[in-house]
């Protein structure tokens, strides 16, 4: 099985995919595509025109959720029950929604239309802490996972986004100890750690900065 | 086993899983929310914040792909092997990212923000003939159905969405003859044709004019 992951070079939706497979220690080679002067063409390419893209084995594979659970299963890393496999599944596709909203607030900051940015921020605002709180309900008191008593994919995925959004809001994991927890476990993954000290730093237009 | 759908009284994200409910011809309550007198209120009271909403013996499951894809499994209305599923779950994810599309351009319009509305109209005129190409593609020549010898879920799911954005390109299914063939089938199973002629008519805010 080859791995190739496709996504702009910016985290956002891809960074869960990435840390997922360093989390699991599969090979993988990454085309990171320049936004600015890459994507135009790239997309014309692709058949869905988005990515992240997964190549497995050659094949494109589509949705960072979908891809997200993919591996996880594939590789051991998912639980086995099916009814908290879907509530996993609820849990990581409302935190992956923020993303769309963020991507908006971005998108409008980079056009300078401040009241539109506004908006979409507004909605991030009021969208991730509910989020949040959910998803500390979610870790086990035992364990310390999100449902489950071992590490799964679900934990990275959440780790990889939060990782990104605690400097959004400020205080966003304050009344959420366990998922505090979870994110330093996470990160100190000698695989993620590595990965951490290695990757580009933020681009200008993906800080925090004025959102 | 027994569920009880809460959305608002209008079709878009819910109406896959009104239409999924009644393909697997199993009971259910529903509970429609009133978009302007109700919904601030009933907000409060969701866990998440959102609706759809399926209640499964009392517990909430939120996320219209994951009640689908959860109700498809139940029920045996779903493929087995996990490949497929998984291409069906992509298919289904990138038909389902129009409705966030199409959401914000009925929002814009409902402000009067005529800009606004038409960068979203824009996306969403960008995406969907992508996306219903992509899906005609997925129909398999001998049986008909999405990646799959028999009808699953997803070709419920794929069609009460189509149904609705039939009329909102024009010529959207003109080159998708297999698309319209399946999307024909599924309106005229007799729980599903029942529901299309007692179901409310759209609400004027619902319409396609002027999108």
């Amino acid at each position: 099985m080859t791995y190739r992951l496709l996504y702009l070079n910016i985290r956002a939706r891809g960074e869960p995919i990435r840390w997922l497979l360093r989390a699991l220690e599969v090979e993988f080679e990454e085309e990171r595509i320049d936004m600015f002067t890459e994507w135009g063409a790239k997309k014309e390419e692709l058949k869905w025109g988005q990515t992240p893209v997964l190549e497995v084995d050659g094949e494109h594979l589509g949705q960072t959720t979908v891809i997200c659970r993919y591996l996880g299963e594939k590789h051991d890393l998912a639980v086995e029950d099916s009814w908290t496999a879907t509530r996993q599944q609820e849990a990581v596709e409302y935190l992956h929604d923020v993303s769309s909203l963020a991507a908006f607030a971005f998108y409008f900051r980079m056009k300078g239309d401040e009241e539109q940015k506004e908006f979409f921020m507004g909605r991030v605002r009021e969208r991730l802490p509910m989020v949040v709180k959910n998803l500390e309900d979610l870790v086990t008191d035992e364990a310390g996972w999100l449902l489950s008593p071992k590490m799964t994919w679900v934990d990275v995925f959440v780790a990889a986004y939060l990782d990104q959004y605690v400097d959004m809001i400020d205080g966003l994991l304050e009344e959420a100890p366990k998922l505090q927890e979870l994110l330093a476990r996470v990160r100190s993954l000698p695989s993620i750690q590595e990965w951490l000290e290695a990757r580009p730093a933020l681009h200008e237009f993906e800080s925090n900065e004025g959102l």
